[in-house]
């Protein structure tokens, strides 16, 4: 199991068996490392063994491109009811952040990237999530195979031929199957409409998120005078 | 496993056994009924066979008060991680229905409900999902038994003494662990926020969602004329 | 000067010289009505008079569709700056909520309306208003006549055939006058976008507004639980 | 009257007479400028001359402060209906752009500001904006002038005290008038919303807006991925 060391501020993802080199010293993580341990730098510096959780994969893992945020994951698992034992047929894996959400809650991901150097980061990545066995990783177009792709409970899309996969929704998901698609644009969620309502699908819809933080100070409390941007629009759609 | 019987805008949460009676006539669910079975009324209408997903739990628990909506859970699992195998102490479990999905994607919930009728709504809501081995709903105040609540990975609270519990935090967590707050108000969400500061901990922050629909037709494009109205904050912590 | 005749929740405008007939029995506006008196009805009843102020005339207005919101009028005076002697070209007058507004921030306007019938309507919602003067409405297409509209200092657009204005607006405004297109679409705004691109002119910016109602009750503070939908996009650009 | 020198992105503002000093030469501003002009540099460079708009003065003005936007400039006039000939009384001047705003609308300005210099730097920005006969800026509190301050049309309050103020708006303001208050905090928000219900006002509500944005570009249309924050809330009532 890869653990997060932690001092502080800093944090790096490492294997049982790994070296860890800082300016505090270098240690190597035991191969029987637990959550909770404390490891010792041979400068004496203290780093904190934790599992790496969701948001953890988030910021540790390497990014081929901007990956899902946490927050559209949770949306898409909320809306879904993505739950353990579930297939699910994913496509566009980019850095593998949403894959490796639903390898950690117990579904079985099928994930198609069309770029073959992403695809092994993405591979590596899932490795480092411990969700390898949950997570396949297909390099190729998912378009290719979908006369093969049945039987699935969830379909999650971030590519932008979205709408192709959409119309074939029917054949890959089981009565009662999602179809979420993520796209930033009012143009591709247009699209990833029209082909469900083409296919059939039930309970349309698109969403739109924004999301701002709270300030509580001594003057009183607020909305964040920073603003937080448009990330993407949730697209979801039902299989009867 | 209960399943839900489909028929066009019609849905019924049944166990395997349990009689369907509607002026479509009437059916008895057969003790090894499948998804994807088609069951028939004794008036030749036709029922499609669902294995019930979150949203569907949503929509058809018996209610003991307004549930929590399956987009505040689902960034609950984005910002948190929840994730299989993960142990959650949930307080104020209400309807259950946050419950019922940290059931389903495998973590182990122990949820606290001081009125013991919802109690036992609760807990027939559990059956009803299927999850009633994963979670354990327990009658009464958290705050009673915080000292023997320790070793978990994520709590969530939906109750107004949140604050108090937020306190004890450390004692409830792992390392790494995260609270979730739920407020509905400003100044719940306030007091969560500086009982987590006074707990020493970390990476606090309280969320604000607006959530539109998006309406496409011939006109063309443009968010929902319809307003979203304001669910509730999402206040998030983290024990170091 | 038409007054706003005020009993508890009712209003009611009328000029002087004019009747009032409800069942709180029936009164004449004296020629020389003042905004504070109080008159009787025979039955005894009293109104209070008021002189109407923009959000009256929205409530007031007769509507000859949905009128642009207080919200949005307020927002093109603010991104415009309209001012007291300015004068607006404004196309799309509709109910002539803004053409009303802006006649009473003292600014010239000629507005177009196709319909015949609507733009009678809003002639006498001019004169309801008592901005007869300041307010032309000619009934046609503006794109008629855009060869004879030149040194306006604001050009407001509420037309479907917006973006052909837009095109022309570097004639039509002074240097350092501007334009504002509003539109319920994205597809629109994006053309109005376009069209403003071409014409070069500058700061161009499409402003979405979403706004919410605080409730503050004993509970606590929170933004509405009922929502506040779409209204439209106002797409803003300014000729150098 | 003061102009804007305008030479691409730059933007300078001065009276008649005066000289501007940059890299691109010197000149002179002619007494008898117009806008429309075109004024050359004695190395031959050109300035447009421009009558400065509001949103000028907001880029324009010297700053004591954070000036209020034009968004919520524009907003206060269309939710108060402020036309020309109003009276309306202002607290917390800052640096005046509110003011500037609602003497160019022809409304009457009494506006306090309690720091002196604040004051004496707000009434050189009426003086730019051509506004110092129809805004007064008063150098103190205005709850220490309460009592005579009557007959106001509108109400605008920018201050920590505005409560006090709001108690006060019965005897401030004309029947029909509003008062506004704008607070970038809940708990001001609810303070103005108290005192506006002790003092009978109605229609009291409390408004939070949130702008963005969208973003048109070949691959699409969608909000800005940077955020737009928080302002302030804008709280409005009226006396009947």
């Amino acid at each position: 199991m890869t653990v997060l060391l932690v001092h502080g501020d800093r944090e790096y993802l490492r294997a049982p068996g790994e070296e860890l080199q800082t300016d505090l010293g270098v240690l190597t993580v035991p191969d029987d490392v637990e959550p909770g341990q404390r490891l010792e730098t041979h400068l004496g510096d203290e780093f904190v063994v934790r599992e790496p959780r969701g948001p953890d994969l988030f910021d540790h893992f390497e990014r081929t491109g901007a990956p899902m945020m946490p927050r559209d994951i949770g949306l898409t698992i909320g809306f879904t009811g993505a739950a353990a034992e579930d297939r699910v047929l994913d496509a566009g894996t980019g850095t593998g952040v949403l894959a490796a959400y639903l390898g950690r809650i117990g579904t079985d991901v099928v994930t198609y990237e069309r770029d073959p150097e992403f695809a092994e980061v993405a591979r590596e990545n899932m490795r480092l999530a411990g969700v390898d066995d949950a997570v396949e990783v297909r390099t190729g177009d998912v378009t290719a195979d979908l006369d093969d792709l049945t039987g699935f409970d969830i379909l999650t899309l971030d590519t932008e031929d979205a709408p192709t996969v959409v119309r074939q929704a029917p054949d890959i998901l089981v009565s009662g199957g999602f179809v979420v698609v993520y796209s930033p644009f009012v143009e591709g969620s247009r699209a990833a409409v029209e082909a469900a309502e083409e296919a059939s699908l039930t309970d349309v819809t698109t969403h739109e998120t924004i999301q701002r933080r709270m300030t509580f100070d001594d003057r009183g409390s607020r909305p964040d005078t920073r603003g937080v941007g448009h990330t993407g629009y949730l697209t979801v759609a039902r299989w009867q």
